[in-house]
């Protein structure tokens, strides 16, 4: 008994030649795969694939070519522009392409230079969102980006430009009197700098800092640290990226939500890490 | 032919009596559901569900029964701590419940105190993230939230607070200074104070704005204006809440972006809205 039946092309699209379909992978964990994207799998010739898209995705093509497209901090890898033109040359050839990007792929995916690349060769496309990691893979630890006794905005921010600098123009003090809740992508590589930053601007040294690696996966990996001993934390640590960083007090509902501990038997820390007198949940 | 064993108990969770899956649906789109939620709904016995919520997601748990709890801005409504209280009720009865949010559980969706109140009532429970509308929603509408050749951040904020009003603790200086993208939930009602703000900040009054409703669904609409003319431009649209507001550059990639005018046919206003003199994928 097939539970979906992406057989039937009313309601579910069909991937035809010379199309490519620009897809989010999600965090990591198979299971939060979107069903467009399986339906796009499962019709490929050709999937071109990012360095974190988790290998049991990739058996669900088992029909399909696939290329490694992996880019990764700091070393010497495919250029952006080399991936786009071999998008735009597998579709010209009249291929039924599937580019699989980990996350969601218009953030910080670079998905929307791949798209337009495609566009202006004239390549019909489709887009379909993934689960970004900076909201399902903090989701998995535990931690809720928004979170009404925290916060009213979320600010995402990358750890590093193009050159692998921390961006000259990311503004950290505005970003910190903006958002209660920081979460950045990228940013191992330069995290002194930005924890020393946001004490600077202000933020308590002591406030919660999570960072999280392989999100979704078996083997997740949660550091709880402070904005002040983050840099120590994490070099005592077997910690490397990519990482995923959130700091505020969010990070404090791990405490009581962090339901995968709980899957194995851990009670929880707390019941109510906030120390909210009422019942959150009366309005 | 089953094209995912969800049989495999090994490869993907049970639902067990007495547990809550609070699951994302996403944005509308049937399509962006996950594969963990449709394993969820494949086994629930209850399903819980939010006003965002499509109708084809909830067919896919012809089994379950299924009670709706919707809350809608400014009108009466079950109150969170009902369905808090409802959740564990089910629970504690022994059935297999499936709650289901639009979007996703902690992107303003109040699922952190959901989960918490269950947490405390000693439900337990697994949380399946969903595709949020201010991404995936914006990328219907070919707006990527981050493009490299405009932001390095981009701020998620909602537009009221438990009372309807704007929330007072919002410092639209600050986020203003700090990305260079906005995206406003719940924030139509609003719309003239957020616009007069952020133009009082400092923001160019001709700056784009992108207001999406129904996004992914077949009857997505997108309004396209300026802070200075937002307002009015609404007024005169026949637009409703609940919509997304996306404020920043990234609006003017929609002019190559906008795939889904472009399965209809439709070539793309221009192939380089952002004026780069270089192909943007060179690095």
């Amino acid at each position: 008994m097939s539970i979906i039946e992406f057989s039937n092309k009313e309601l579910w699209p069909e991937l035809l030649p010379g199309w490519v379909w620009l897809c989010g992978a999600g965090p990591g964990d198979p299971g939060l795969l979107t069903l467009h994207a399986l339906n796009g799998l499962k019709q490929a010739d050709v999937v071109v694939y990012d360095a974190l898209v988790d290998k049991k995705i990739l058996e669900w093509s088992p029909q399909a070519k696939l290329i490694y497209a992996g880019k990764r901090g700091g070393k010497p890898s495919i250029k952006q522009r080399d991936i786009s033109l071999q998008l735009i040359e597998l579709a010209r050839n009249r291929k039924k392409v599937v580019r699989l990007k980990g996350g969601d792929p218009f953030v910080f995916g670079r998905g929307g230079e791949e798209a337009q690349t495609l566009v202006q060769s004239q390549i019909p496309l489709r887009i379909i969102p993934g689960i970004s990691a900076g909201i399902g893979g903090l989701a998995y630890a535990g931690i809720p980006v928004t979170h009404r006794d925290v916060n009213q905005s979320v600010t995402f921010v990358t750890g590093h430009d193009q050159n692998g600098e921390t961006p000259s123009t990311i503004n950290w003090e505005a970003i910190s009197n903006g958002s209660q809740v920081i979460v950045i992508y990228m940013g191992m590589r330069h995290i002194k700098t930005i924890c020393s930053s946001l004490i600077n601007c202000g933020r308590d040294p002591t406030e919660p800092v999570a960072i999280v690696t392989k999100a979704t996966l078996p083997n997740q990996f949660v550091l709880e640290t402070t904005l002040q001993h983050c840099v120590e934390d994490v070099a005592a640590s077997d910690i490397k990226p990519p990482a995923i960083i959130c700091i505020g007090k969010s990070v404090l509902m791990r405490q009581v939500l962090d339901w995968q501990s709980q899957l194995d038997g851990e009670k929880p820390r707390s019941t109510n890490p906030l120390n909210i007198k009422f019942p959150p949940e009366s309005a």
